[in-house]
């Protein structure tokens, strides 16, 4: 069956300490509801990673969403688009009609005002390897291998900016310079501040369902799921290039067209180097040569193959849960072709890719990767 | 299409702080895959509580389950069986052929030995409304609205430490007698230590698949999931009545037989109250007689309705994640005839309860109850 997204809703993202995760929820869900155009659904998938037992049933019930099945999925900086991914098959299956997929995460609360260093209650904090420090290593590893300039992973930076720069939903919506990029505080060599997405709260929602003749809606044309290693030092590959190809490579195989045939593309820059990598696996770009498609243009809006013209993480925040949601928006956004001043024109297929790593923890990870359409824009063609 | 469990494993249930949860995780789905009789699975359904971000697929690589989907889920108390719903509806959708539900909890990691006082940076914590006082007010409102003795609940943990002596799964493998339950250090009055389930490590695993031609499997006859509210102060029903009574009759229907014909009952005596309300959500006591059942061996091995015969989570222990999953293996092991001293007798039908609350919450709640069927027993009758 196919199934398609009536309807996306996004809560400001950027810090926000004093307004509760549920009230994140709330104006997410609110808005993906009246974007449907219904005003109940079925089920519920509910995405964050440092949710306590039982928030996503306490959230929901504050607004009266209960009694039917609910449930909360963590898989890392993929869980909202996990969430996303299980909704569409629970559709799909005819398991019920209209199933709402929300995430959310509120990162002010778990981390402290500007600190990159995790709780060291954890594996992360009591191993010392934060994200930041793998993502640091993959980068250094990436510019010696391929002899690339570290001023190019920073133009992934100065790009996004632009783009959020179009965007009422970033949380930062300045530019930036490739010197200032390069010159703000160094957080793990080689990764400067501006190289690593913000601590963000916010929640986004989308609203699924079965074909309904509504000309607005957006069909999800294929999604897949995937697990694996974060890196294998055994190969050359740099952080996560073998899940995202793979997870990629069965999207291409549900949609019945490359990847790369996308009109524009939502992907996870949680870090600079991130956004290369993945612009490699998805096949924009030769291994090692995702770095010069930056620099070339080719990933901006107006070039071949635009990637986050939403700004990206690097603009507008990483909320663990919300992240793959929010992409999700930008991607029906463009695709219903009401992303404003950020539009790609006449875009018919969209990407989605988030991938999530567990810590500690070269050896677990979770990818999702999905296709979206405009029927009538790809009919066009 | 018909879904059968194939195979299932548990982990020894007690306290184990010197072995880690991966081990607990291993051995359980070691067993379940010898149980079941195949050495690879398509897809997880991995539900645990605290455990870290990526904390699932960090598991499961060490294992060599990996590149597959794999999605943590987590309902709070009933993230196990939230699991084996979700794997259930996979397999029924045609989405994956095998696929491996596993819960795990490592209690002691989180709670210091003999603590019930909660972790004060959540939740829970910081309202001081920690789950066994949730309970002990429920168990109040109870006994004084039913005008029943408080000796009638002490009932319920002597009859399943009985049971537990039956068992080589339970972590609490002795009688108790019901002085020596009401003579316990009080936790929260009426509920006294004996009355509440232990700290407990452990992890439990199923594997699930389309009909194989194999007698020995057990079909999933029905299984629903819902959300509620724990308690509603405005009318009489005390913790957790009516999820477990919605939720029970979801699967009435889709079962085509009340749930009360089934032969045994793994239901959710985290607290002596709660597999009393239980009983009486499931239909096997009016309301308000279900302490009365218990006194009068109703519930008992051998009773009309034998309740908890694994010894229930009073015996077993309470890893949260795993909970519901060694509920089904018990379910399992009794349908395959293998439960050795405590088997009862013919069992053709079988229904587990998991009930899991959102802490300072009455306001957001999850409940699974599924049937499941050893078919050539039932069509004997």
């Amino acid at each position: 069956m196919s199934v398609l997204v009536y309807g996306v809703g996004v809560s400001d993202f950027g810090r926000q300490p004093f307004t509760p995760a549920t009230a994140l929820v709330a104006t997410a869900i609110e808005q993906a509801l009246a974007d449907a155009g219904v005003d109940a659904v079925d089920a519920v998938y509910f995405g964050t990673v440092y949710g306590e037992m039982g928030s996503a049933q306490r959230a929901l019930h504050r607004l009266g969403i209960t009694e039917i099945p609910i449930v909360r999925v963590e898989n890392a900086c993929a869980s909202g688009t996990t969430a996303f991914h299980e909704a569409r098959a629970a559709v799909d299956a005819g398991r019920y009609e209209r199933v709402l997929a929300v995430g959310v995460e509120h990162m002010t609360s778990r981390f402290d005002r500007g600190a990159i260093a995790p709780d060291a209650t954890d594996a992360e904090g009591a191993s010392g390897m934060a994200l930041p420090a793998l993502y640091a290593m993959s980068a250094t590893r990436y510019v010696e291998h391929y002899g690339v300039d570290p001023a190019a992973l920073a133009q992934v930076a100065v790009k996004n900016r632009r783009h959020g720069t179009l965007s009422d939903h970033a949380q930062f919506r300045s530019e930036v310079t490739v010197e200032e990029v390069l010159e703000s505080r160094m957080i793990a060599e080689p990764l400067t501040l501006l190289q690593c997405s913000p601590i963000s709260d916010g929640a986004a929602a989308a609203v699924l369902g079965p074909p309904r003749g509504n000309g607005r809606d957006v069909r999800i044309r294929a999604s897949a799921l995937r697990s694996g290693a974060l890196w294998d030092h055994r190969n050359g590959r740099v952080w996560g290039y073998d899940i995202v190809a793979a997870t990629a490579r069965d999207v291409a195989d549900e949609a019945g067209v490359d990847v790369t045939d996308a009109d524009l593309f939502e992907v996870h820059d949680a870090f600079t180097i991130g956004e290369v990598v993945t612009t490699e696996a998805l096949g924009l770009a030769p291994e090692g040569e995702g770095a010069r498609l930056v620099v070339d243009g080719g990933t901006a809006l107006g070039g071949r193959s635009p990637v986050n013209p939403s700004g990206g993480l690097l603009s507008r925040g990483h909320p663990l849960g919300a992240t793959g949601l929010a992409q999700i928006a930008e991607a029906v956004w463009q695709l219903r072709g009401e992303a404003g001043a950020r539009q790609v024109d006449g875009a018919a297929n969209a990407v989605v890719e988030t991938m999530g790593g567990g810590v500690s923890g070269i050896d677990g990870n979770a990818c999702v990767v999905a296709m979206l359409t405009n029927e009538r824009a790809e009919r066009r063609r």
